[in-house]
């Protein structure tokens, strides 16, 4: 920032109450971070204001008047993500949405409108209050409405009902200049122009700043029940995956894990695995209309198991039990994060997560690195951690990393499927898309965003 | 065209041959229309030329010659739109990619790789020879894939699986300097960077020509059946429609039609309407994977119909029954067309369905017009038709249109969820979405396609 501080607060503090904007650094430091590793995280700027407003009228006023100043805003959510994504890089503002949080289910067209500060836990509240059921479940539930659009948010149960863009169905943003754009609504369909709403989706942050959210809900499912199927050979794991999918039974999620992370996530919460045979496992969560629905379900993924080798599956049908096995699913991430360095999320096609894991055990071996995985199999989704090796990140960790992601993208895939781009895969984007398409992002940048002021030096790198 | 159209036409017969460059109008009639009723549909152009090339390559090489020439490019797919979106209303090209019609499918991911000229019909029939299903059903089987994914094609089966936004999972485009893209891929999940795939769904040819598309499929459903519940009062069947939703029950597709239309349309086939208890019926397709799964939601479905006082439920089973019902459905359209004047379809929030069509009873009565409707109820999806009085055009047309317009936009909706701007409706966009992003539309079209050569007067006017 070129101005002063203290000039450029005084500013905002006449838009939005001088008590929403804090300028001391010790009441804004769990701005300054997201859940990337320690190691890997870019370190927040020295200048930098937080300010937290309470109506889209106030985000259109503070975007006017920080494009007028050039000054950069950093959108915020809950802060949960993996690549550095919402890191106040440069000198600027940080605009935390937390006050606007109001959400209203919409009951007879199964939508629920919600302001972007309001968290992942309080839709999944207000839509249960409803009897209704949101059914994406992107790990930490203190992610925000907003955060979990622009990033396009994927995690464990999104084989059903798709990633968030397919719940998305209004969005109200505000542009850089202050203008307020309000695209589709609780409509099934809508073909008025281009599609500027999934344009927005997964744009972390870039193009503007989304305000509220119209997204899709369902019933509550009537039983659900969770599987664990053991597998000795990790193949036959993957090779259940589509073959339950050909069947026609679509579970909620299904998770490849391997034992020894299981344990250790167990360990790191005080509890206990349930089931100690095979090395590698598929979680299956099911769900549907009646407990005749999902029981003749269970016997078909039963059955297509046994084909393919499983050990005696353990079905969980308490609401404790399953909650227990996806807690502790939950925190394979957490037990392994002290000792990570990166997290990726390569993607490939589903038939292709055999080639993974192969190419993966290769890259391991070659540089002797352990490289604990697990994912979203039925996604073609794969989790490879990237670890400390005695307290130190390995020196040739580059090598490694570029290796997993050549190998992602030679079978097909994405180098990223869930965290997006951020920070930390910035170097990367240019690798693996063409000159033409990254000509194309950028220009968009530039309409969007003229003065670049909009979490600059994220996807793009700064200049 | 300032050049003269011999002297252009040679260009192309040296990119792909001679037999493939068709100047004779005769040999062109077919491409000079869509399915939009004659009164409506604007003329095509005088001096055309109509390409067939072969391969991506050849589409590539003819969009960097037609762009240095600056010649107009029209894409056309099957010809079967409503809104002459496909038109050649300029001179130009006329772009048809029928010869490029490959299909393959990749039964171990559940996805269909096809090239832009390949028929609805040939998807249908490449899904089912693999022991898959492609749901979505927008009408005429001639639709080529281009086209669904141009215009986000939409119909009668888009609530369980979505429109035809939900099954495109990659896209290879050509852009109107040659340079061919390649986005996503047979893929669930994939963050990486702006979603410039979403964009072109629904660009309606302005922004590039879709070459090839991975198409996402399903298991065949082991069973399906067809209800048609009929009602002595409209709004007891709307009403029924959010019901059923809410139970948790998803059918495959919910129809809400009137005895009247459907008479005359199995008249029109020289057939019978099989229920003729109730004005007004819903016809709800139901799908699952066991006989069980499917009788058990028909008997949801009874309940809730019989709670919002339905008729007696008359149950299809066989396949021919089931076919029937559907052909006499769909042909409410063709039974329809000699005598209209325009197909609306409007799209408001489900549980507005009900005040639109008292909203078009007051403007049927207002004006004194025959305003036939049905739709897609379980997407909030209505088709209005206007009619002929005596074989002529009411000259009153263009206040009932816009009267029916400002009531779905009143109600939340919008004017198009299915058919698309196209050239019809170009009037009507900057009456209902904001300057704003009328001008970010214009400008992604200006990076996409900066002289304007594809499918120019499409969605924006001309100039």
């Amino acid at each position: 920032m070129t101005r002063k501080i203290d000039e450029v607060a005084e500013i905002f503090r006449g838009i939005i109450g001088p008590e929403w904007v804090i300028t001391e650094r010790v009441y804004m430091e769990s701005y300054l971070r997201d859940e990337t590793p320690d190691v890997s995280r870019p370190p927040a700027a020295e200048n930098l204001i937080l300010l937290k407003p309470s109506s889209t009228g106030e985000v259109s006023e503070i975007l006017k008047a920080a494009n007028e100043m050039r000054i950069p805003v950093f959108p915020v959510g809950g802060r949960t993500g993996l690549v550095g994504g919402c890191i106040p890089t440069e000198d600027g503002i940080i605009l935390s949405l937390e006050r606007m949080n109001r959400i209203d289910v919409d009951e007879e067209n199964l939508m629920a409108t919600a302001e972007a500060g309001a968290t992942l836990a309080d839709l999944i509240g207000a839509a249960d209050e409803a009897g209704l059921f949101f059914p994406l479940h992107p790990g930490d539930e203190g992610a925000q409405i907003g955060g979990l659009i622009s990033t396009n948010a994927g995690g464990v149960r999104a084989v059903k009902y798709g990633v968030m863009r397919n719940y998305v169905k209004g969005l109200e943003v505000v542009l850089a200049t202050g203008d307020v754009l309000n695209l589709g609504g609780p409509l099934i369909k809508n073909n008025m122009g281009y599609d500027l709403m999934d344009l927005i989706i997964g744009s972390e942050g870039t193009l503007c700043v989304i305000t509220r959210a119209v997204i899709k809900l369902y019933p509550k499912s009537g039983c659900s029940v969770t599987l664990i199927l053991p597998y000795d050979d990790r193949s036959d794991a993957i090779r259940t995956v589509p073959s339950i999918l050909r069947s026609g039974v679509i579970p909620l999620a299904i998770e490849y894990v391997e034992i020894k992370e299981l344990n250790k996530a167990a360990e790191h919460i005080g509890d206990e695995w349930p089931v100690q045979s095979g090395k590698a496992q598929l979680i299956i969560i099911l769900s549907g209309r009646s407990e005749d629905e999902v029981y003749s379900a269970c016997e078909v993924i039963s059955e297509v198991a046994e084909e393919n080798n499983a050990g005696e599956p353990i079905i969980a049908e308490t609401r404790d039990e399953q909650e227990r096995i996806l807690r502790i699913r939950s925190n394979i991430y957490t037990a392994l994060k002290a000792e990570m360095v990166d997290i990726l999320d390569i993607t490939v096609p589903m038939s292709r997560l055999g080639d993974l894991m192969n190419s993966i055990d290769e890259t391991s071996r070659k540089y002797g690195v352990y490289l604990p995985v697990y994912g979203h199999a039925g996604d073609g989704n794969l989790h490879i951690h990237l670890m400390k090796e005695g307290g130190e990140v390995p020196e040739n960790i580059g090598e490694v990393k570029r290796e997993i992601y050549d190998a992602g993208v030679r079978l097909g895939g994405v180098i990223t499927g869930e965290h997006g781009i951020g920070h930390l895969r910035i170097g990367e984007l240019d690798r693996f898309i063409s000159d033409k398409e990254l000509s194309l992002m950028r220009e968009i940048k530039r309409i969007f965003d003229p003065n670049n002021i909009l979490n600059p030096g994220k996807i793009f790198p700064r200049g």
